[in-house]
């Protein structure tokens, strides 16, 4: 067993010791008088500095949780001795640390804002949507003033089940579907259903990083999955299922985030099959499946699940209407269930507004109509955006779809030194390691072309190959 | 103590009463080589079936937290002789278990709703509603496509800062505020926020049972504080949080759920200085400020704070527009600043097209004319269901605001029986059991009067108050 490797040297990696020796108590592994592990042991077994360890004992023994026998080691405190509480608890206004490294990145101010997975709002048929809303109000009058179904609004359900069935040939009905605000939610409450601290958590190398901030919140440790143009590595793959029993593999096979790379059809069959074998959920986000500029990609995995070993999430909110926060999550009652007690205690279930809005409006024509504009859009800005880095001997692959290039530069220019200066510019994009478990991928990032116009393309690129530039002659 | 009576007949009961023993287990009311209660013991106690206790016993004894004694009987294993797995983890596909209880008691279907404390949706100005919704796209043509600002849009901040400076008599700025997806989304963050496992948290009791549902999730233990008609015990509070340092104190101090009751205004003052003094956060869910029926209420004890011990969480989902879910939290930056880091993660921010309509329509004159006939509505349905009990020799408090009845049957009455009964006439009704921490308070119940109209309410209180004395008479 290893921690997490990524905060190997993070100050507050006892913190994880300390939670984990915490956790062992409360599940009963551990009780009064039980003497815990020595130091040197533990800290071999989650591979970390012997310190650490005894920074964690320290924590717990000044909370009363553990105490110390001379010359024989720590041991468990019965718990109504407790007396005290812990130091960095001693003001009880101290909250937990959470983190979200690309949020904090995007919410610097840029002009050239290549950092931002989004689509840009100009791009969306803003002013037929605002005709059609109060279309939907006059059928619903009561609509603002009314609860939603905590599973989300039975007519969008249904609806969203006939839509997928129609387009996936698979069976899916209203039951096995929960409406979320967002993949972004449906994420964090399968984190919070499924991942306990230490629990094992397979994600691609790279991968969406709130996701990974999320996991981290859990305590998951990660067992990074490479994926490239070509897939992943299925002898990879099995291995870390077949050792290490994973809690779940997240993945976003299609279109991938950040790199663009889809995984091919043969190897999309034989994951569902590892999984069956193997007994790991697939929780498999399938944000970017519209935005293709070739053909259309290949079915998702969940299409090849007879079993019930993919849970699939199906968002709108990037390309139909991000101001509604939309995401379906579909899979069996198993998940579906305890998923739906978890949202009641989250947010009580969505707003129903939005949920009407977004019936109405992606089960109109015209909503197909503006998904071909939009691709043929999203095209031009993709590939404004490469022909801009045409003369930089940077690295791409041209992606077939989604919102983003994964570029490395060459070896003796540093991301990290560009982003600082692309900053002080006003241009923004996203630093490699943060999409990557393992905190490594230094001389990766990702430039988003969808949040910005053409204009903004071109001047914003200028100015970093510029940028680039004037640090490779120094 | 009893289990979910909802669930009496569900199949995964059994998996209830295992938690429950585990759960006594890890809060170290059994340790290793307790005898457990004989299985008539517990189905009696929790009455459920014998053979359901007899299924639950036999899990444990398979996972090895349990042991059996020849003609004696099950034994708590010592924790380190586990070896295996639990069967149900043995697939990782197995989700951790939530409980909310209060959502699977209002999921049971009935015709005279007095479970749920919501607003009836008749009594909302709802075709004033729908008419304004177009003005306020056409001001906003690009609102669907755009994501919200992850604190709340800028523009509803600087309009709620201000409302609550004039209304509260102290400065609110827009930084110092959140909007989340209702008060429930709010808890939830600030559970996770500022509880880990063993934590201890101060809750009233009774209280809203949701929350007790949160704060078990992040395995808080729980000190309760009695409230009655005249407050809290002021001794009492100081001595638990003198003693046990609480993460902090969830209080509904203002028409409190499920009682009515409201915390004195000369408390108010002396419960901030307790909270500075011992440095325990109060969290005030103040969801019932504007629900008067006599003179408004005194003000929050945030009102009070000026070191920020007091965090303010200003929900306005119940009365003004459920379908659009909407709270402020309010508190100082090192409550904020985490806070929206764990809103980023959890659902990247509120859906905008929720907050710009809440804006315009509660920033509208007709918004306090609709409050005020709702007043008036509400203490209509109050006094006909209080005027129902009248010969019953039942006890309740009048409430002076607020949406519930707190009502507490003869001693030789059984609530649980009475729900029983009431279900199956599709009379609905939460036991008190459900929000006392302790899970006593067995002979009290809550009636809602909100989300009924004046004919349901005569018919369902002549069903119930019938069934009861039908009861009384065997």
């Amino acid at each position: 067993m290893k921690l997490q490797t990524t905060q190997k040297d993070h100050p507050l990696l006892y913190r994880q010791v300390y939670d984990h020796i915490v956790a062992r108590i409360q599940r009963g592994e551990l009780v009064a008088h039980d003497k815990l592990p020595s130091i040197r042991m533990l800290a071999g077994e989650l591979q970390v500095h012997r310190l650490t360890v005894f920074r964690a004992y320290q924590l717990l023994k000044e909370e009363g949780k553990a105490y110390v026998k001379e010359k024989s080691g720590y041991y468990v405190a019965p718990m109504h001795e407790i007396t005290g509480l812990p130091t960095y608890e001693k003001s009880s206004a101290a909250a937990r640390t959470y983190r979200n490294e690309m949020s904090d990145i995007q919410r610097v101010p840029s002009v050239y804002q290549f950092s931002q997975a989004l689509i840009d709002p100009n791009l969306l048929p803003n002013l037929y949507l605002s005709q059609y809303v109060k279309e939907v109000f006059d059928r619903y009058p009561k609509m603002i003033g009314t609860y939603s179904d905590l599973q989300g609004d039975a007519e969008l359900r249904d609806f969203l089940g006939d839509y997928m069935t129609g387009r996936l040939k698979v069976s899916i009905s209203a039951d096995e579907l929960i409406i979320t605000s967002g993949a972004q939610q449906a994420i964090d409450l399968l984190a919070r259903l499924y991942i306990r601290p230490l629990d094992a958590v397979m994600v691609e190398r790279p991968t969406y990083s709130a996701a990974l901030d999320i996991f981290r919140a859990q305590g998951a440790r990660f067992l990074p999955v490479d994926i490239s143009p070509g897939g992943y590595d299925l002898v990879q793959v099995e291995e870390m299922m077949k050792r290490h029993k994973p809690r779940f593999f997240y993945m976003n096979p299609t279109f991938h985030n950040p790199t663009g790379y889809s995984v091919p059809a043969g190897q999309r069959k034989e994951l569902v099959a590892l999984a069956e074998k193997y007994q790991c959920l697939l929780v498999e986000d399938d944000t970017f499946r519209d935005i293709y500029f070739g053909e259309p990609p290949s079915l998702p995995l969940f299409t090849y699940d007879t079993e019930g070993w993919v849970i699939y999430l199906s968002s709108f909110s990037k390309y139909v209407a991000p101001g509604l926060r939309i995401c379906a999550v579909v899979g069996r009652s198993s998940v579906i269930q305890p998923l739906l007690t978890l949202k009641s205690l989250a947010d009580n279930g969505s707003p129903l507004v939005n949920q009407k809005l977004f019936l109405h409006y992606f089960g109109s024509e015209r909503m197909q109509n503006h998904l071909e504009k939009l691709r043929i859009a999203l095209q031009i800005r993709r590939d404004l955006m490469i022909e801009s880095l045409r003369d930089t001997g940077w690295q791409w692959t041209v992606p077939e779809g989604g919102l983003n290039l994964w570029v490395k530069l060459p070896d003796q220019l540093s991301v990290d030194m560009l982003w600082q200066r692309a900053t002080a510019e006003a241009v923004s994009f996203v630093p490699g390691a943060v999409f990557d478990p393992k905190r490594e991928m230094r001389s990766w990032f990702r430039l988003s072309y969808s949040f910005v116009n053409e204009e903004q393309i071109r001047t914003g690129m200028r100015l970093l190959t510029n940028l680039a530039g004037s640090m490779d002659n120094r």
